[in-house]
């Protein structure tokens, strides 16, 4: 699942749509009449729902029609399969809007990856309901908003949030430990660009502490789970999980420093996923094609 | 965590009590005054219930008592401490029932482990519901029992697997994928004494078809618990956890077939730490000293 | 990378060739032309040489030709693209031959296995130069052939040995912890279609006693290797590895119990891959399409 | 292996020496008669060498000696033991320089956790033979000195190296990716209180540029190795490893990347370890007492 290395023209082109014959030659063939070349592609086929899902990266050629020119044509392929789909430039940076509460080792390590260039995204800004990460996100070159939160004031602080997404172009929004839960309106309005990491291995200790959850149950395995947002809390479509071992000498304390790093690393991933475009919603699921 | 390979005695001295200050030196100064040699030692000091756990393999000297004299000159350490504590033969092997259902995987794995002494254990029955495992046990020399149940029939049902355990000096009930449930009251006679494989990583997925609850729910990693019975079902003290990466592709029967290697593995460790006397219950949950 | 569960018609196409515009397009037109259903497809451009491997599963349609139809159509293609392909039954079972000393784990795993259904194979033979372990095999029901081999009559026993390979139409020989090593010329003649389990996390401890030189080393971590077999020791294209976490307590015996777990599912894993064709050879190296 | 979290007095005392009979029985006596209460306390006899290895983290009583009393009474029992020993204050924040050429990343994650008290440590210097990494550093408070090498002036660098080691009190020297050799005279003076992390999962791939070794060979998995300097590159005692799972995609910037988070994870691992004083080392190989 390497990210794309070079710098030369290179589209990933992203479809859902019923399963039936002939979808892949197509799409291939499509490309293939306007001298595209296939540097990767998967797909899957959902025997259950009976949809298809498929992502395929291409670079033109000498022949090749500019990007509107592939889209314009294959809305006809498109019609026909009834396919969602989209047609991304691959070098294009996704501009990523991350929220934060106190806790800063997410934060921490996606700027990390932004700057390093680790991870191939555009930081546009941090929001925060405390101030306490300022210092961080500025170091990193990134414009901090402060927006607090109370229950009265709910409402006008997420409406300030979705000002932001709109003003600064941001195509994903990014929960990095933000303890606020958005509103059901906010969610469907963020829905497929908002993911939120949770601390815990989905489904066990939804809701809160989960860690204080893990210690009463003494699990032997402690996680945490990346998914997109969704109005029922927890229960958005999975992208990414991972865990580590534990044993009864770790109390709370110690559950959730070592869930800091399996967080920072989870969440960055799913980012790295989403932004790359490899991450399709199946329904309450996700297909994920590496 | 490596078995003891030698056959020269050995001992391990497992002690449960209220957290207090001379512990160890108490039964460090008893075996050293006995001439014995500590070749492992493990503790742990629970701080939030205030109980201490040790588990100590020794080897007798030249001048030590033998088991029956350890035992009596240690009751008066023991009452001072206030411990639950037991002295046994790190060589013996424990008795070991095993109850199935159809599904092989696990008492293949645990038989094997037996006959190639992968596993210090005697596995002293078979018990199972349905006949098919029968030809699989006895391959192996081990007696296989039919004790078919019915909602009607499951008091006669659970009394006769008692019989069999106290008749066989069974130590061990392992439930390596039995179907059944077992009545609180058998389940209160087998505390402690009784591991069932779990099919989910607990908590998540409680309850029957784990492998379907967990396609539906999309997630990227399945696992399994191996835990104590008690009257409340898949709420028992955790053992042991593994878990296995998975993706969209795998249908119910694929993640089962996934589960089915874990499920082997994680039963296996789990007896191994019991019979191996490393498991001390503390509450809900377990001290493992390994 | 569940195994087709089915039993419908289903073909797997395996191309490996020169990287050109158009081959993808070039298949897929090929099969919706005849209408064949795609269920599966991966493949991979080597950007170093420039080599494209594909893995094609697909269903015929009510109008598709038979098999033989197929490749006859379908060798003008091959010739154009310069491809390396091959079409196999995806429901047809590849006959196997395991070859073992007197080390049991990875023989009693994959008749495990195979018995249970876990693996879609047929294990044609076992062949050992110790007849110890004839019963297990024959409770499986499989022919067990005990060929002894001393430094004279090597050379006469790999005759026999590649004669059961022709005799009984064997497609994959797996030595499971075979301990000889086979001449040059038997590894040439089983090229691609021998694999071998090493005992260590290669390129880490190649040649003898690897769970001895991790000890002396003091590694945190242990693994296996599976790997096809050439003439060049311990060098052959890596198909599937896996590590365990060990530490200091762990003496050469312990490391070797370890690692008998991993040595079975890393063999079972690298078995599975390759019978349902999902393994390519890429010069000293694999591309293993899931 | 949870970290120390009071801030009460807390003593970690560490021992190697010959095994024998009543060596747990002496120390916990020791503390015991000195109303210490042991919170931890681990031990490891290693058949091989016949050596013992034990960490005993205690807090003093009431009527508890100060720590000089505590090691000059000490002092006749590690006679009799012929003990190796050391006394440590547990909330004693150990003096750390760090090495680093150009990248980053393992720097970065270990100003993190120095910066959030993640690691319980002192980040006395940072020292590099590049410029690029001092605004790292500085923004995070920390002294950076920049001190270039060239083949005619490495004497001279590693001697203003070990003014720095000694001026600053400096505990623990880490290289963190530090991509130069030391001379075996600086390896010796730094001995068993230098932590390399080199970039493969040793000990496959020594040397220079692992990744793309690693991509040569085709391996599945790669890995770090977190160790201690000796004048033998890359042979010195191991105290942690891990690796994560990769593919034929990989190219070696892509394996590069993925390393880059296993050499951070596995640095901080040991660099913890090593701080909490529970590696001990016994002759090529390290005792890591959790």
């Amino acid at each position: 699942m390497p990210a794309p290395q070079s710098t030369e023209p290179l589209y990933i082109l992203t479809i859902s749509c019923p399963d039936a014959v002939g979808i892949v030659a197509a799409v291939a063939g499509f490309l293939a009449d306007r001298d595209a070349f296939i540097t990767e592609s998967t797909h899957f086929g959902d025997a259950v729902t009976n949809r298809f899902f498929m992502r395929t990266v291409f670079a033109p050629g000498a022949t090749s029609p500019p990007p509107d020119g592939f889209a314009h044509a294959f809305s006809r392929i498109a019609e026909r399969f009834e396919m969602v789909w989209g047609l991304h430039e691959a070098h294009r940076r996704e501009r990523v809007l991350i929220m934060v509460g106190k806790a800063e080792h997410c934060l921490n390590d996606l700027l990390y990856r932004y700057r390093t260039g680790e991870l191939a995204i555009d930081v546009a800004a941090v929001v925060s309901n405390h101030p306490v990460l300022a210092p961080l996100a500025e170091w990193h070159g990134v414009p901090f908003h402060h927006l607090p939160v109370t229950v009265e004031t709910r409402a006008e602080q997420e409406a300030a949030l979705l000002r932001l997404v709109a003003d600064l172009s941001v195509d994903l929004v990014v929960l990095a430990r933000y303890m606020q839960i958005l509103s059901p309106p906010t969610c469907e309005r963020l829905k497929g660009r908002c993911i939120n990491i949770h601390h815990s291995f989905l489904p066990g200790f939804r809701g809160a502490r989960p860690y204080h959850q893990a210690h009463e149950r003494g699990v032997k395995l402690i996680g945490a789970t990346a998914h997109y947002v969704t109005p029922e809390l927890d229960e958005g479509p999975i992208i990414e999980q991972a865990v580590e071992r534990v044993d009864h000498s770790y109390d709370p304390d110690a559950l959730a420093a070592v869930g800091r790093d399996i967080e920072s690393i989870v969440l960055a991933r799913a980012v790295r996923l989403h932004v790359e475009h490899r991450v399709l919603i199946n329904g309450r699921k996700t297909v994920v094609l590496r």
